[in-house]
C-alpha cells in the first residue's frame, strides 16, 4: 500500500472526497483496495460510493491508515470508542486501547477524549492507529472554552473542526440535527438527552438563543471535510437513552433532518453515514433500520447497540450485542461497540477487549444472516476443526484464540489430554462427537448391506 | 406454600399430572401459586394447561419445590445446565452451581452429570433446589451399563427413569424421536449427532439392529411420568451443531416425530415441553420457532441458544444470548443457557452465574419485546434511577448489583464521588444528564415566556 502516492496523485483535485472522485468515474486505489479487502468488483465500490450507499472514510492525511469501507452492501462493521475522561486515564492507557480493539478486530475508533491533553491524545491515537479514526469535536471546543457554552462561538468550532481535520481524523460526528424547535419534545422524556454532544448543543440553544449552529453552517463544515476527505457521521443527538423513550417523536424529528442533511452534504459531494440509537427493544429494531434507509436515502446507518434491556449494567455489552447483530441483520453498516462499564464509569483497556470482542460476534451474526459472501465459511471451516477434535485449529479461528485456549486447557490437567478427541464437558465415555463417529463408520456398512435408504 | 398438603390432597388420583387435574376441571394449588406470579387467572392457566400450552412441571416428590410454569403465554423461563463429567467435579461444586443458578435467576436446573455418583449428586441437587430439577435418564442407565450401549435393556432404562421418578425429577428430556431411518440423513453433515442423548441413542440402534426403544416404549414412559407428574422434555437429539447443520432434512424429520410423541403423551395427560436448536443463524430462527409451534401443537418449546455462529469459543454465552433473545421474542418458551465454556470444557461455578445472566438478560429481552405485561416497568424503572443519579436503587435493580456497583466504585477512587452526580465516563462537566436536566430546567421558563410549542 502506497497511500502517500495515491493521496498525491489526487493533488489537482480541490474536493478531495472519495464521493467526489467516484462521481467523476475515478476509481481510486482506496476503492480498489477496499473492493479486494471485501471481495467486491472495484466499480461496484465506486458506484456504491458515487451513490452515497457506501463511504471510505479515509482523510488525505492520515496516510498510515489502511482504506476501509461502511455500507449496506459490505460486511458489517464495528467501532471501538476509547478516550479520557476528566476523571480517569492517560495518553499510554488510551494507546493500549487502541492497541487491544485493532487487535480483536475493530474496524474503526472513535477518541472521545473530554480529559487533558484532548489534541495530544489524538495525535498519539492517529499516530498509532491503522483503522479510521473518529472524533467529536464539540468536546475540544467546549474544553478550550474553558467549559463555558456561552464561550463556544462559531468559529471556534470551526476552527476545533478545520484543525482536527488536518490532523488526519477521518470522520466526525456533528450533531446538526438537533433543531431548537424539537427540545420540548425531550421535556416528557424519562431520560432527557443521552448524547454529550446532543445535550452541549441543546445547552448552547437555549444559552445563545439561536438555532443549532452546526446546523447553521453545516455548508462551511462541508467545505472543510472536502479538503481533507473527512466523512460526516450525521449524530443523533437526541437518541433514546432508555427503553421508555425509543423511537419517539424526538428521535424521529431528527431523523428527518439528518436526512435533509445527507442530502446537502451530498451536494457537496461529501461524504455521509448517519447516527442511529441507543436504547430499542427488540421489537422496534427492524422498523428503525427500514426507516433510517427510506428516509437517509440509504446512507450508512451506524447505530449504538442498540440495547434491548436497560437493567442490565455491567453486562451491556451482551444486552446491546443482542440489538446490534439485528441491527446489522436488517441493515446497519456499522456498529458502535458498547462496553462492560456503559452506564458505570470509563471503560478501561480490558472492557475495550470485552465490548470489541461481543461486537464482532454481533457484526459476524449479522453477516452470516445476510448470508454475505465469505461469511458462513468461516463458521465451517470452525465447524470441521470441532469435529475432528483439531484443538490448535479451533484456537486459531476463534474470535478469542487466547481465552479459547485457556478454558480449554484449565479443565484437563491430566497429561495428554489437551489435544485429545474429547474435553471435559463430556469426558471420552459421553463424548456426542466421538459416539456419532463411530455410529458414522458402521452405518456406512449398515447402509451398503442392507441398501438401506433414508425415507 | 404448603405443597405436602397439596400433593397429599390429590392422593385419590391414579393420575398426578397437572394437565390431567387441569382437564379434570380442577385448579390445582399449584396452578394458583403459579398464576400468583405471573399475574394471571388461574383459569387461564388452568386451560393453559389442560390445551398444553403450558406446563406446571412440579414432581409430587420435591416438595419444597416452588411450582413455576413454562409456556407461550408466560413470561420467558431460563434454564441452567449443571452437573459433572467424568474428568471433573464433585457434590459440593454442585451444589455452588445450584445455589448460583438460582440466585442469579435460573428458573429450572437440569443435572447432566455424567460422572461419578450420578444419583447422590441428583439428591444433593434436588434437596437444595427450590426450582424444578430436570435430568436426561440414559446418562445414568449407560454409566450403570457401564458404558456398554449393548448392556443398555429396555428395562435398564425404564428402572432408571421410575427411580429418577421416585427421586424428585420434575422434568426428564427422552430422546424419543431419533428414529432409525433418520441416521442416514445425518451421514452428509458437517457435525453428525452433537446430542449426547441423540448420539448415545443412535448407537443402540446400530449395535441393537432395532428401532428407537425410547419410543418404542413411549407409552410405558407415559405411565411412569403419570405416577409422580414428571414432565416431558422432548429431546433432540439431531439438533444442528454446527451452522451449516441448521434447519436440516434430519432435525426437521425429528421435529415432526415429536409432535406426534406430544399428541401420544396428552392422550395420556401427561406435560410435555420439546427441545429445540442448538446452531441456528439469526435469518432461520423466526421459522424454526413458528414451525415448532405448528407441528408440534403449540406444546412449549425449550431451545438451547441458540447459537447464531460458531466461531467464538469462550464466549458462547454471547453468541447464543443473541440466539436465544430473538427465540424467545419468538415464541420459544424456555431457554437453556449456555456457559462461556461451551465447545471447550465442564463449566465451573463462574461460568454458570455468567451464563445464567447472559440468559436473564436474553429471556427478559423477549418479555420486553413481546410486551409481556410488567416487563418494561422494570426497565422504566432503572431508567428513572439513572437519570436521578441514584446510584444505589440502580445497583438493586440490576441483574447483578454487585458487579454493577463494582464497577461504578472501582473507577471512582475520589472521596464522596461515589454517590455523585456523575460518572467516571464522563466527569461533572461532560455528564449529558447533568447538562440534560439543567436545559431542561430552563425549557420549563422559556417554553412558558415564549409560548414554545413543537412543531
Amino acid at each position: 500500500m502506497l497511500r502517500a502516492e495515491w493521496v498525491e496523485s489526487r493533488k489537482k483535485f480541490k474536493n478531495k472526497s472519495q464521493m467526489y472522485l467516484a462521481r467523476e468515474g475515478i476509481i481510486t486505489e482506496e476503492m480498489r483496495y477496499v473492493a479486494k479487502r471485501e471481495g467486491l468488483h472495484p466499480e461496484f465500490v465506486r458506484q456504491e460510493v458515487a451513490r452515497g450507499r457506501m463511504i471510505i472514510p479515509a482523510n488525505i492525511n492520515h496516510l498510515h491508515l489502511e482504506p476501509m469501507c461502511i455500507g449496506i452492501n459490505s460486511r458489517v462493521k464495528v467501532n471501538a470508542n476509547i478516550g479520557n475522561s476528566g476523571l480517569a486515564s492517560d495518553i499510554p492507557t488510551e494507546i493500549e486501547k487502541v492497541r487491544v480493539a485493532i487487535r480483536y478486530g475493530a474496524d474503526t475508533i472513535m477518541d472521545l477524549s473530554t480529559g487533558d491533553a484532548i489534541k495530544e491524545t489524538r495525535e498519539a491515537v492517529i499516530r498509532e492507529s491503522t483503522v479510521p479514526v473518529g472524533t467529536v469535536p464539540i468536546y475540544e471546543a467546549l474544553k478550550r472554552a474553558k467549559g463555558q457554552v456561552k464561550n463556544m462561538t462559531v468559529d471556534l468550532i470551526l476552527d476545533v473542526i478545520e484543525e482536527q481535520a488536518e490532523q488526519g481524523v477521518s470522520y466526525m460526528t456533528i450533531h446538526a440535527g438537533v433543531l431548537r424547535e424539537f427540545l420540548p419534545m425531550v421535556q416528557h422524556r424519562v431520560m432527557g438527552i443521552v448524547s454529550r454532544g446532543g445535550a452541549i448543543m441543546a445547552q448552547w440553544m437555549v444559552e445563545h438563543g439561536k438555532q443549532n449552529p452546526l446546523y447553521e453552517h453545516f455548508d462551511k463544515i462541508c467545505e472543510i471535510f472536502k479538503k481533507y476527505d473527512v466523512s460526516f457521521s450525521l449524530g443523533d443527538g437526541l437518541r433514546p437513552g432508555a427503553i421508555a423513550d425509543a423511537s419517539d417523536d424526538a428521535q424521529l424529528a431528527e431523523l428527518k433532518v439528518l436526512g435533509e442533511l445527507t442530502e446537502r452534504a451530498w451536494k457537496h459531494g461529501v461524504q455521509v453515514m448517519v447516527e442511529g440509537p441507543g436504547h430499542v427493544p427488540m421489537d422496534q429494531i427492524e422498523f428503525n433500520m427500514k426507516l433510517q434507509q427510506k428516509i437517509c436515502h440509504e446512507a450508512p446507518f451506524y447505530v449504538l447497540g442498540p440495547l434491548v434491556i436497560d437493567v442490565a449494567p455491567g453486562y451491556d455489552h451482551i444486552a446491546s450485542a443482542i440489538g446490534a447483530a439485528m441491527a446489522g441483520w436488517y441493515g446497519a453498516a456499522m456498529l458502535c461497540y458498547v462496553t462492560p462499564k456503559e452506564h458505570l464509569g470509563l471503560p478501561n483497556v480490558e472492557d475495550v477487549k470485552q465490548g470489541v470482542i461481543a461486537y464482532k460476534i454481533a457484526a459476524h451474526a449479522a453477516d452470516v444472516a445476510k448470508n454475505w459472501p465469505g461469511a458462513r465459511e468461516w463458521d465451517l471451516e470452525m465447524s470441521k476443526a470441532r469435529f475432528a477434535f483439531d484443538w490448535n485449529r479451533q484456537f486459531e479461528l476463534a474470535i478469542d484464540p487466547e481465552t479459547a485456549r485457556a478454558y480449554h486447557d484449565e479443565t484437563l490437567p491430566q497429561e495428554g489430554y489437551k489435544t485429545a478427541k474429547f474435553c471435559s464437558m463430556c469426558g471420552p465415555e459421553f463424548c456426542a462427537y466421538r459416539i456419532s463417529q463411530n455410529v458414522s463408520e458402521k452405518m456406512e456398512e449398515v447402509i451398503l448391506k442392507d441398501n438401506w435408504i433414508a425415507p
